[in-house]
């Protein structure tokens, strides 16, 4: 039976994840694995978080509310802390301008379904994080690209939107940060624009080097005085800093925005797990410095080598980032050869998994790039597929060269 | 600031849910809980979840599992164990058959995702469980309402749509369930219509007389020869069987709606967590005949007390559907009486918390409705509490002839 006539209209813009696809190989065969940005599990806190779940378990008072519907807002104790947080990285705020969300994914979702009519216009970087352009892709907006040269950042000249999805810290898939004076101007963009700004702070705590900027959301909430006259939809997780499995993250943003979100959430899934929201709650109070530090010092370790590889291996006509944090390089390969191409050969005829750098874009894809992860795999694995990488290059290059 | 203009045309018909605002309320005073129908802490099998969560961190490869993001589809030891529950309703099926979604709000979600383009037609029994139509009003279909005659059921009548969804199971607000020839024939007007059904299994195990009927999905893969010919996307949930904040259920179908739905899952949040997946598995696998023999002797006692108070105290013009398993009973007030402002007086002036029946259609409610739930309250505040309703309708309509 073909169900094709039954689907709505958006389904057309749903298409399988590279990414995901790919995930499925993972463990079916020795893999050197520099595709997907996986936490290390060498830095999941796993005797916290256990501990963390029996503290729960053994009080008949935390287990009883640990299994019981809270709050589709989340767990009030976490949005406690939250504000809390929030209130460190320069966003004074109160429960009520923090949600809870099944991970940042869920909230771009969310965000998507609260602001995005078929065919309204919403701005992206390109490239962009694949999760959040599948989340929006639901809701069939027209996409604009957020021009690379922020000179160019100005509402005669990209246009205007319903938002702007950016991700100042340590992008995926770049690993590049937007620059103090950038941030300004996109503040100024959205604000001239009339239009929101969606915020990725989810690699904001894996900084390695340089100095921590302050997020769009608290340039805009000191400009406007406050959280509730800000523009901003910040989003972040425990993904990175704690557990990808806990689908523990959150929004913070205007309350009236908040309220809406949560309305949604009562039609999406109702509430998140209150366990999850209790463990990650009791991690991140007791341990999420060290926890942070951990993977700081991993993952710091890794894209030093990863950067090392790259400058010995590579051939001089591939370029790639210089990240001072996130867990991703950004390639451009020559402009022969083609990421898609690229990826597949990496992956089935070297045992090598990388990600083609043309799933990143919502239209238009730079097809001669990909991008590299550094968290999963080990030192000798990193050095050992980037030159297998750097030979693929060559040959890829010769072949074309041959060919012609 | 006011957001409004930048809010998708969606947003006008999401609203805030008179359950979840009233769920607030919980706690803060004390009330006669004859409203929300959250399963009764006291048949949660916390020990058993304690002892599943305290194996799972014991062991280092389960815990590591735990914490890391599994399939998009759910995790694998589940599905598997969910081919066999299918198969003990009727349903032989793969694991490709079977997507784990967070709880059965999130499946009627996704499933509105995937059929539902603005205006598109919808059948939904009247009155429907709020949860599924808040989640279809996220996608602006144009509710078309089955005729409770099923005599009626004919696509002359009722006019074609994309799918019907229907609780053939002591459905959630009315308590009653469709007759074997109901479900026959609703089967048959789906596949004249060539509609879908999206079929709510979620009180399938509560049952506490009478014998079990087969599932619309079971009917259907009888006469069309298997799940991948079948038109029925079934849902179901350990919410009411194990505990609701596991936030763990399903979806069964055809394998190609399966794999659209996991797409969906992919934009909206991902995966599900796998802690709770797996804590899901090893107390359904160990203990959910126990569980759920706890809950039908709760829920059947307290059933027989509402009941008979209801029998007891309720003036011959309040009529109520006597329910052979679920969590609700389903009053018709005296037709002067406004469900709303009964529920609210109630609530407010005598501490009784109920739901207005108006909440439950999605055009047209008939306004001299009530849903109580028996799941919450002791046997003596059911008695209590059906009292003082009862004394309420006589309030409420001696007021109204007295104002004439």
């Amino acid at each position: 039976m073909s169900w094709e006539k039954l689907y709505a209209s958006r389904m057309s813009q749903i298409a399988p994840s590279d990414i995901r696809e790919r995930m499925k190989l993972l463990g079916d065969r020795r893999l050197i694995q520099l595709g997907v940005g996986l936490p290390d599990p060498a830095v999941v806190p796993y005797p916290q978080i256990a501990q963390a779940a029996a503290d729960i378990f053994a009080d008949p008072d935390l287990a009883r509310a640990s299994m019981q519907y809270g709050p589709s807002e989340g767990y009030e104790p976490l949005r406690a802390w939250l504000v809390d947080y929030m209130g460190t990285l320069g966003v004074p705020c109160e429960p009520e301008n923090i949600m809870l969300v099944g991970g940042s994914q869920q909230g771009f979702d969310f965000i998507g379904k609260l602001l995005i009519s078929p065919g309204d216009p919403v701005m992206v970087e390109a490239p962009s994080f694949i999760g959040a352009l599948r989340a929006f892709d639901g809701y069939e907006p027209a996409y604009r690209l957020l021009p690379p040269d922020a000179s160019a950042w100005d509402v005669a000249t990209v246009g205007p939107a319903k938002f702007c999805y950016a991700s100042p810290e340590f992008r995926n898939p770049t690993g590049t940060c937007l620059t103090l004076d950038e941030r300004h101007r996109l503040v100024d963009l959205a604000t001239t624009a009339g239009m929101l700004l969606v915020e990725d702070g989810c690699y904001e705590k894996l900084r390695y080097d340089g100095e921590t900027l302050p997020s769009l959301q608290s340039l805009d909430v000191a400009r406007s005085g406050g959280i509730e006259n800000s523009r901003v939809l910040y989003t972040n997780t425990f993904s990175k800093t704690i557990s990808p499995s806990l689908r523990v993250g959150w929004v913070a943003g205007p309350s009236e925005l908040i309220r809406k979100l949560v309305l949604i959430k009562q039609g999406g899934d109702l509430v998140s797990s209150t366990l999850n929201q209790m463990i990650a709650l009791r991690v991140a109070a007791n341990y999420l410095t060290e926890s942070v530090e951990a993977g700081r010092r991993l993952y710091r370790a890794r894209r030093d080598t990863m950067l090392a590889a790259l400058t010995a291996h590579m051939p001089a006509d591939v370029t790639f980032t210089r990240p001072d944090g996130g867990l991703y390089v950004w390639l451009e390969l020559p402009p022969s050869i083609d990421g898609d191409e690229f990826a597949i050969r990496a992956l089935e005829k070297h045992g090598v998994s990388t990600i083609s750098g043309t799933s990143f874009y919502p239209v238009e894809p730079r097809r001669n790039t990909l991008r590299l992860s550094f968290s999963l795999a080990s030192d000798a694995e990193i050095e050992e597929g980037v030159r297998i990488l750097a030979a693929l290059v060559g040959e890829m290059r010769d072949a074309r060269h041959a060919g012609r």
